[in-house]
C-alpha cells in the first residue's frame, strides 16, 4: 500500500492516489465527508474554514461505491480557488508576472525561507502553497478510507486532543468508543468537559494577543492483531513507521508510544507489561508500552502521542528579513488559525490509520477483502492458541 | 544510500552492508573501533561486555582504506560464539534437538512472545537472538563510517546522555566539540560532572534491587546545509526519517526535535526562531525548532532527543506464562545490563549520522567524494547569497 | 522521481501524480496535447479514438506554466464516460446490480481471467477497465513532461515503429531529428515511406479477418551524459530499470538494448564498441551496445527495442469458458484496434523518457532546474576532460 | 524480500544478505554448494575457475540449518585473494601506492571507462573488481536458497543454454525435470546432445582466435500459482520485475517472455493461449505467452529468455586509449573465459528464482513457512474452484 498527494493551498484542487486497498470494500462517502468536515472545525480556527466546505470526489478505483483493487483517485476541490485564479492558475501564462500576493518576507517556523533557497524561488508563495497544512485534508480523506477498512477488520481507532497550551487532560482511557462519544460533546475534541471553558478563554486571549497555541494529540487503536511489524531490521519496525508518519505531519515536533518520555524516568519493574494467559489466550496486565514490543504490535491497544508546535503564522508577526532588500522587517501574514490542534488530531488519527493499514496489507493478501478477512481470522485464532 | 544488517547475538558474527558511500573517502579503522569500544562501555553494563571486544573487519568496498564506491561489507565477530557453538551453529544439524538454553518463558517488554507467535517458533531463543540489542554494534560501525563522511563535509555530531532515571542535565549546549570533550570525562557520557556520583549510586541501588533504568539521549549536529529534506510529501520530510530511525532503535519509546514536547505548551511567539540577515548570510536568533522547518534543515544545529525505556530483562523477573504448559511463572533471565543508556547514546548518534548522510547523498552526487564536496560547497555559497 | 496513475477505461478520468520534477521548468501544454493526440492516431486503430480527444489538465504542482518543485497532478478526462455513467459511476449505488456490459467470458491474452481470480471479481469488467491500455494515455502525458525536461538538458529521444507483422524497416539510424522528421510523413510512425502501402494492405486484410497485429518499436535517445546508472548492485543498473519500464507496458513480451538478441550470435570482436579519444574527449567507433556498459550509460545514443504482441481482443474471438456456467464459449469482444503499434511507440518513448529522467534526478540535485543544469554542465565537462 | 551483495573480485570475500525468507525452512547446504560448483563449470571457461572452489558459509539467520525468519548472511571466500592481498587489501595502507596490476587501458564493453569517469578513479581496477561477474556467485547462492523455498511450495525451475553463437537448440520443452536430467549429460547445459560436439569445436576455434562468444539462455518455471503480480500499475507487473532482474545480470542485452520477439511478427489468433475449463479447473491450450497475462502469472509454465553478449575481455584485444596518456592502444587483458554462457544460465535461473520468491512473499505471509504453505494451498484451491 502506498499513497501520494498533490495540490497547492489555493490551486484548483487537492489530488490523492491511494494504491493497495483490497477489492470488495464498500466505501461510505458520507463518512469521508464527515471526517473532512471535522477537520475544518474546532475552536480556534480562522476564517478560511468558512469559505471551504470540503467534499470528496472519487474519480478512480471505485465502482458503485465498491473498491476495485485498482488505485483509488481522490479529489478535494479548493472552493477558494475562484478568487485566486489569476494568482495560482496552473497553466495560464498571462499572469506570469503577477506580483499580487507575492511573499518576500519569510515567516519563521514555516518552510518559506529554506524552501525558497532549495528550489530557487523568489516568490515564497511558490513554497508556502504546498507546505501549507491545507494538504492534510487529502490525508484525512485517505486516512478515513483506511479507517473504514480497519473497521471491517474489527480494528477501531480515534485521535483526539489531550492537551492545549498547559491545560492537560489526565484521562488515559483506551476505550475507543467511549472516547469517540465524549469528544463529540465539545468543540475541542477533548474527553473532559470540565477543561473546555478554561481552554476557550485561553484561545480567546491568545487570539487577542496575535499569538498562537499548540498541544498534544493522543491516538488509541484497539484490536490490532499481535505480531504486525518485525524486529528483524531497523526499517521493519512498525513503531518506527508510525513515528515517521506522525512526525511527517505539519508542525509536529515529538512523537511517542505508550507512556513515551515518562518511561525514561521509571524503573523497569514499573514499565513492562506482565504477561497473563487464560482460556481466552494471551493478555497483558497493563499497557505502558502502548501496544508495542520489539517493533511489533503485541495485541494491546496502540497508544501514540504527538506534540504539535503552535502555528508559526502570527498576527503579531516575528522578525524576519526581506529576501530581496535583506532589510529586517516583520514576517508576512497569511490567513491563519489561533490553534489547529483540533484538525491536527484528525490528521494524526489518519496517518496512524494509514500506517496500520499498510502494515496489515503487507502482512496479508491485500487483493480481496474477503481473502484478507479469512487470513486475518485464521491468524487471530492461531495467536490465541499459541 | 541504504544499509542492512544480519546476525544473531550468539551467532558467529554480525554482518552489515552499506551501499552509497562515495568513492574516495579515507576510512580510519581505529575510529570505528573506538566507537565500538565506547558502545561496550558505560556504567551499569553487565558482564557480557567483558567477554566481547568488538573489532570491525572490512571485507568489501574498500581498498587500502579508501572507499571504492561499491557496497561496503562489514563484519564484527562475536567472540562469545565459541561457547555457544552447539546452541547457535548455523548449519550443524547434530544439535538440532539441543534444548540447552531453550527459552519458553517470554520476558515482558521484549519481542519474545509476539515474535514466537509471528514466526511460529517454540524456542523463543529463535526470536531473542535477533531482537537483542547486540545488533546495534553493527549500526554503530555503519554510523561511524557515515560520521567520518559527514566530518569530511564539515558536519559534526555527537550523541550523549541527558537524563538517567529522574536525574536530568540542564545543559542544552549545541557546541559539539565542547560536548565531546566533557562527556569523555565520566563513564556516563553526560556533560555535567556534578550529576555523576548521584547517578552511580542510583545505578548501584537499582542493580541490587534486580531492577533496571532507562533515560533520555540527546544528539546535536552542527553545520548541515539548509534545505535538506523537503515539504513536498509526507515521506520526503527529513525530520520524519530521523524519527523512524530513532524509534527503530531497541527500547526507544519517544523521539523529538528541538524543544520537542515542550513546544506543545508554549505560545507561538516563544517557539519560532526569528530570522536574521547579515553580511555572512541568513541566520536565526534561537534554535527552539532544533534545526528543522517544513521537514527541511534550516542551517541551525539539529537537535534530536530519544526516550529509552529501562531494559526489560530483570534479575527480579516479572510475571509471564510458559508457552507450552501455559502456567504462570517468572520470566526467563538472559545476561543483561542495569542500564544501557550509555551505549544507546552511541547508537542514536549513529542512526542520526546515517539519516543525515542518506539525505545528503540523495541531494547531491554520491559517486565521488570530490564531486560531492564541490557540489556542497557551491550549494552552501548559494544559500548564503540567497 | 516517481509517478503513479489511477483511473478506469470508462471511468470519469485518468489521474496521474508525478513527483520529483525540478522547479523552474516551463511546461508547454500544447506539446503534451500533441503527444496525446499522436497516441490516439495511427493506421489500424478502432472507433474509440474518434470519440476521445484527449486533453491534459494540470491541477497541481505548476503555476503559470512553471513547475513549482511540488508534485504535479494531471487529469485526462474520459469523454466517453458520459455514456457509461450508469455502468461505471464511482459512487452511485443505485446501479450496483446493473448487469449491462457485464463480462463473464474472459479473453485469452488479457488480464481478465487471472485478474478475476486474484481480486475475487465476478464481473470481469472490474479487471479490464484498469488493465486496459487506456491508462497509457497518462503515461504519455507524464513521459512528455519528462521529455520536455530532457530537452532542456540537451537530451533528445524518439520512439517509433520498426516492424509490423513481418515487414521490417532496416534503417538503423540514431539521428533523432532525422527520425522525427521522417516518421511524421506517414501514419505508421515508420522511417521508410516505401513500406507504408504494403503495411496498410496487411492491416486492412488482418482487420477483415477479425485478427490483429503486433510489431517492434525502437527508441533512440541522444546525448545522455556518460556514467548514469551503476554497476554496484543488480538494482542500480539503468538498463535493468529500462527493461522493467518497457516490459511494464501493456502487451510487451520482449525488450532489448542495442543490437539485443543479435549479439548472442556474434563474436566478441564484432560486438564491442572500440574506444577513441580526441581533442573533444572520449568516443566510440560504433554503438552495438546501444549506449550501455556495466549498466551505465556510456555517452553513445541509447537504443531500446520492444516487442509487442498483437492485441488480444479479436473480432473473430478465441475459445474461452464462461466463469459462471463454465461452458466453453467464444471470448467477450470489447471495442478494439487491429493494431496499436503506433500508439505503443509513443508509450515506449514515454517510459524510456521517464526512466532517463529518473536516473538524472537521482544523480543530480533535482530541486531546481537551474542548479540541475549547472551540475550537469560541470559533469559533462568533467567526463570530457577525464 | 530483498537482497544485496558486496565484495570485489579479488577481495577477501563476497558477502550477501537476504531478508524475508520465512522461518522454518530447512536449508540444504550441499545444494547451494552444488549450484556454486555448477556456476564454475561449463566448457569454455578460463583458468580462474581452477583456483576457486566456491563454498558457501552461512553466518546469520539460520540455526541448525533451519531459517529463523531473520536476515540470512552469506559468505563466499575468494580463495585467490591470498595472491592479491597486497593489491586488494581493504585496510592495509602500506600498499596504497602499489601500482601492480593497475588498469589504465579501459576494455570496450566493460564498465571500465565509464565507471572511472563516474567515480573519479584513475586506477580502473577500482571499477572492474566490482563490475566483474565474480559477484554472480553470491547471486547464485541467494537464488538457490530461493529455489529451495520454491521447491517446498511445489514450484520447480531450471535455467539452461538454448543457443551458443549461431547454434540453437529447437527443443522448447516446459518439462522441468526432463530438462534438468538432459542438461546434466553434457558440459554445456544444453538439452540436445547432438549439438555438443559442434559447439565444442566452435568454442575451441574462438578461443584460438582470441575471441569470445555469447548465447541465449532459457528458464522454465512450473506450477506458479495464477494471479501473482498485478496489472494495477506499471511497477506491480511481475514480468517487468523479471525483465529488470534478468537485464541486471552482467552481459545481458535482451530479455523476453514466452515466444518473445517472435510474437511481434504473428497474428493475434496465433499468439493468444485459448482458455479451457474442466473438472480439474482452468487451463490453457498453449503457452505462447510464457505464463503471463496482464503482468500476472496465469498458472502456465513461466518462460523467460535472456540474450547474453560475448565476454568483452578479448585475448586479441580491441582498440582503446590510455586514460592518462590518451594514446590509442590495446585494451587491458584480465584473465577471462571464451564463453560464460553456462555459468550465466545458472545466474539467470537464480535471478528468476529470486523474483518469483519475492512475488510470493509479497502476496502471502512470509513470516513462517508453515503459514505461507497453508495460505498458498488455500489460494490454489480457490483459483481452481473459481
Amino acid at each position: 500500500m502506498n499513497y501520494i498527494t498533490a495540490g497547492e493551498s489555493h490551486g484548483p484542487q487537492l489530488t490523492g492516489i491511494l494504491q493497495g486497498i483490497p477489492a470488495g470494500l464498500h466505501l461510505d462517502i458520507n463518512e469521508i465527508n464527515d471526517a473532512l468536515k471535522a477537520r475544518q472545525g474546532g475552536y480556534g480556527r480562522g476564517n478560511r474554514q468558512k469559505i471551504e466546505h470540503d467534499e470528496i470526489q472519487i474519480v478512480g478505483g471505485v465502482r458503485h461505491s465498491i473498491t476495485l483493487g485498482s488505485p483509488i483517485a481522490l479529489v478535494v476541490k479548493n472552493r477558494d480557488h475562484a478568487h485566486w485564479d489569476k494568482i495560482m492558475n496552473p497553466t495560464d501564462e498571462e499572469n506570469n508576472s503577477n506580483t499580487l500576493r507575492k511573499v518576500e518576507r519569510p515567516r519563521p517556523g514555516h518552510a518559506d525561507l529554506v524552501g525558497g533557497m532549495k528550489y530557487r524561488h523568489r516568490d515564497l508563495r511558490n513554497v508556502l502553497e504546498r507546505s501549507s497544512a491545507r494538504e492534510t485534508a487529502m490525508r484525512v480523506a485517505i486516512g478515513n478510507i483506511c479507517k473504514q477498512l480497519l473497521n471491517e477488520l474489527g480494528i477501531n481507532l480515534v485521535g483526539y486532543v489531550q492537551q492545549i497550551g498547559s491545560i492537560e487532560s489526565n484521562n488515559l482511557s483506551t476505550d475507543v468508543s467511549m472516547i469517540e462519544k465524549e469528544i463529540k460533546k465539545n468543540d475541542l475534541r477533548m474527553i473532559d468537559e470540565k477543561d473546555v471553558k478554561q481552554i476557550h478563554d485561553l484561545i480567546d486571549k491568545t487570539k487577542k494577543d496575535g499569538d498562537t497555541l499548540g498541544g498534544i494529540i493522543r491516538v488509541v487503536a484497539e484490536n490490532m492483531p499481535a505480531g504486525i511489524g518485525s524486529y528483524v531490521n531497523w526499517d521493519t519496525k512498525l513503531d518506527g513507521k508510525l513515528a515517521m508518519a506522525v512526525m511527517g505531519v505539519n508542525a509536529m515536533k515529538g512523537v511517542s508510544i505508550g507512556d513515551g518520555f515518562k518511561v525514561a524516568t521509571q524503573f523497569g519493574s514499573q514499565v513492562m507489561d506482565p504477561i497473563e494467559h487464560s482460556d481466552s489466550g494471551w493478555d497483558r496486565m497493563s499497557d505502558n508500552l502502548g501496544g508495542f514490543e520489539g517493533g511489533m504490535t503485541n495485541g494491546m491497544p496502540i497508544i501514540v502521542k504527538a506534540a504539535m508546535k503552535p502555528i508559526p503564522t502570527l498576527y503579531k508577526p516575528l522578525q524576519t528579513a526581506d529576501i530581496n532588500t535583506k532589510e529586517i522587517s516583520k514576517a508576512n501574514v497569511e490567513r491563519s488559525d489561533t490553534t489547529a490542534i483540533v484538525p491536527a488530531s484528525l490528521v494524526i488519527e489518519s496517518v496512524v490509520a494509514i500506517e496500520l493499514t499498510k502494515a496489515l496489507t503487507d502482512a496479508f493478501d491485500d487483493s480481496s477483502l474477503g481473502r484478507m478477512k479469512e487470513q486475518i481470522a485464521n491468524y487471530r485464532q492461531e495467536t490465541q492458541d499459541y
